[in-house]
């Protein structure tokens, strides 16, 4: 098997944790771990010496240098020009940018959904606070916007609909084309989190009325602390920051040369590899999806019925406490989770599976697993096996505790 | 001499854009190169694998001791406990971020200096345009606090002070102290941008009635895009970002772990050195001034009368344009700058100078020299030769243009 493939060079780091040889990262949802090109890229980042892009002199060149390249990759990848691609530190900063930008005047009006992301929900609730006005439109229980509802909630005195592309717990992908034509036929602008759809979907973001998408460079390899904010030409943006001239004045603040040199190799060696990546993925995570479904009885996949981006599998283990099997999963070796890391540390049920209707038992019973392009079927095969496993354990634990 | 000193391994990819032998970076203030050792720390951290803080599994573990290792680090260089350290994406948001958390409520008035950096002074226009009240401060004609008219501007009602603690521009050095304490006898909170002043002066910051404190790393050899925000403990601080539970919930956004490793090491090593670095920037800082001013005739410290920080020299070269000036000793491989990197994009007089009271001509006269501690004497030295030179040859120019 090949265990190298997924945690490189660290692998003995995770071992020491782990404590035994079973090391399995399914939980590329959360992050990724940076490509070896992406290493080398940083690496050739680091040794650029004091340049400030910023500065007017030749020592800036250098780092406008990575920063121009790492901007074309970027706005490839997602089928974009240059200058509409805004790094910023992360995926929630860009979120925030955008609904922030877009709510300044009074009254305002913004459309979500209760499934998105940390960032745009306590955004949202930082907003309302403020006095702006925030509607959800329901999903269905595979976790799909429901367009009639959404025909009805967004009118044209809407400031902004921001409705995440890909959901980052289930992998339901939205129909975004359609929500979007619902905002454009109102003269309403739209935001889409694409935090898991970059790198896992084919995007051509001017083929859809889209006017901005936000995104993060951890989740297809690049470093932590990147972020990116596309602006469609001619739609507004002011800056949320105050500061300097970077990012065309929009997006103050030195820039981090390392997570834009890292972004942008990441960027570029996605595009090459697409589509092949996503049928790769999609065929790992269903030969694992069918041979759980196969050997544990009961197991439903969440948003099962949706489509779903290639990589992410949520599976609900009926009658055991996901925390404690999830906890022995990881002891295993198994690294995977419930909900999103960004929330893993509050023990309280998926609010995204709670919207499709699941009970708060049925949400703890759910678990996350997420591939990437460095899992191999031989750890698929591995997985399932000590998952099978632990699954009967803790069902023969429930049989034995409950009253004979 | 020792040039490796300055650009390790970079030296070559900056010759090829000046095209000549000298390269003298005493642009310190814009941003300085990584240390041999913090670029070994970002090599451990580039090793980790997929590893995300937030994770509840233990592949979360190496990222959080890194954060762990680094937090430790930079509290311990300004003397503050770890629990009140958080991590940004820069100085400028953890600016932003200070002012936007204490002027929530309405109404709110602040009280900044004209000289602040462009993030105060553009944040403090957005909340002005808010209905924010915002009060300057004047300063002397070296860049001093006026502390008559910040007894009178300081009023109970005022929601927050802030003021640099060291001009990034002149270096000039505030009395952080006697203004801390004007704001804690009328219990006002006061937050200082300590960009210019952590690394550079030994910093015991809960000895000085500060509230908040900001900074970047890349100001002392760590990366760029990354920051830090202190905040006293029981102060209040609200979470400019919605999203997750990063920084105790105050500063959502996946972490910047390669940044974090970054300033960590060069925190831990800056801490080390202190005060010697200081001792020798300010040796190499006065031969360099001493030099020019025995050299060239009639060229004028700015902020010579004040205390300023040990490597910041700006000086006026009467008679010639700062801008052909600078140009031609970037050209000849001494990097040196007008105003800060933040706002070099932009050809304006230095909105600090005007404010001490100088002329737009005498303004763009003016050019920042700033030291780091990878320069050496005999860089200083080489410096004057080639700016006493040009500056010769620059007032002969002007001579023979101007009519006879």
């Amino acid at each position: 098997m090949e265990k190298q493939a997924v945690f490189g060079d660290n692998l003995e780091i995770l071992r020491d944790h782990v404590g035994d040889e079973t090391v399995i990262y399914l939980d590329n949802n959360a992050t990724t771990a940076l490509l070896p090109e992406v290493h080398g890229a940083i690496q050739e980042a680091l040794l650029i010496g004091p340049s400030n892009p910023s500065s007017a002199h030749q020592a800036g060149d250098a780092a406008r240098h990575v920063l121009s390249i790492a901007r074309e990759a970027v706005a490839e990848l997602i089928g974009a020009s240059t200058e509409h691609i805004f790094f910023t530190s992360s995926g929630t900063e860009a979120n925030n940018w955008v609904l922030h930008a877009l709510t300044r005047k009074r009254p305002s009006k913004v459309v979500i959904t209760p499934i998105e992301h940390e960032s745009i929900r306590q955004k949202a609730g930082f907003l309302k606070a403020e006095g702006v006005t925030v509607h959800e439109i329901p999903v269905d229980d595979n976790g799909l916007v429901l367009l009639d509802a959404a025909d009805k909630l967004v009118t044209p005195d809407t400031s902004l609909v921001s409705i995440q592309w890909v959901n980052n717990e289930t992998g339901t992908i939205q129909p975004i084309s359609d929500i979007a034509a619902i905002c454009r036929s109102r003269g309403v602008l739209f935001h889409t989190d694409a935090a898991q759809a970059v790198g896992k979907l084919q995007i051509a973001v001017t083929d859809i009325p889209i006017d901005y998408m936000t995104f993060s460079g951890h989740k297809f390899h690049a470093p932590k602390g990147i972020g990116v904010t596309y602006r469609r030409p001619g739609t507004p943006l002011s800056p949320m920051l105050g500061g300097g001239t970077q990012e065309s004045g929009l997006r103050p603040g030195t820039e981090n040369l390392l997570g834009i040199a890292g972004i942008g190799k990441a960027a570029a060696l996605r595009r090459c590899r697409m589509p092949n990546i996503c049928t790769r993925l999609a065929h790992l995570r269903d030969r694992f999806e069918n041979a759980i479904l196969a050997r544990c009885q009961g197991v439903v996949v969440n948003s099962g019925n949706a489509g779903r981006v290639c990589n992410t599998s949520n599976l609900r283990f009926p009658g055991v406490d996901g925390q404690a099997f999830m906890a022995r999963l990881n002891n295993r070796g198994i690294y995977c989770s419930q909900s999103s890391a960004c929330t893993s540390q509050i023990p309280e049920p998926s609010h995204v599976l709670l919207a499709m209707g699941l009970t708060a038992e049925q949400a703890f019973e759910s678990i996350r697993f997420s591939f990437s392009e460095q899992n191999v079927p031989e750890e698929v095969d591995e997985a399932v096996q000590v998952i099978t496993g632990t699954y009967s354990e803790l069902k023969g634990l429930m049989v034995a505790r409950s009253p004979a």
